[in-house]
């Protein structure tokens, strides 16, 4: 695991995007972005963190809506630069009440 | 959609991430990016298309190794920052020959 974790290749803004799955139904639920401590916490916590780009802050999600995430798996892509978490999530993934934040069909 | 299509917000290098999903099996297959060309290309085409960064060209996926990704359906996401793209792979999506790029766990 720890080998696996430094090869994790963080952007220029230090930032990995993170793809949030449903771990029963498969279904995307969102994508955020983390940085190394926001995935420190996610792995220790068991529960998802993420970084604010907005907001510029550590971002523990459902700590405000209860709609927090439980960790199920982490796994990185061949390319080392996302990662894909599959959770069972305790409500909707998206600030619009929606369950997956990808609602909207083009 | 041309309404939807006019709010995607691309990121400061013109880029949008897209999450590929297989529209039979939900796997999550990989992540790239597209910008406005590589879209209208992927919409007008049915196949999928995106910008290599590390190439800095429009990128067909699968025009060398026949894995094409047939497209089912594009969502957005509520931010309109990130695309979800369903669809019918010809074959495995990752070049390591996996069927998916997120064959290894942490």
């Amino acid at each position: 695991m720890k080998e696996l974790l430094s090869e994790i290749k963080y952007d220029a803004n230090g930032l990995v995007p993170a793809i949030v799955q449903d771990a029963e139904t498969n279904e995307v639920l969102m994508m955020a972005y983390m940085n190394a401590e926001s995935l420190r916490l996610t792995i220790e916590s068991g529960e998802t963190w993420f970084w604010s780009r907005s907001r510029s802050e550590l971002w523990h999600k459902g700590a405000t809506s209860g709609n927090i995430q439980g960790v199920v798996e982490i796994r990185v892509d061949c390319d080392a630069d996302t990662l894909l978490v599959l959770v069972e999530p305790a409500g909707p993934a998206c600030h619009m009440g929606e369950r997956s934040c990808f609602y909207r069909n083009i």
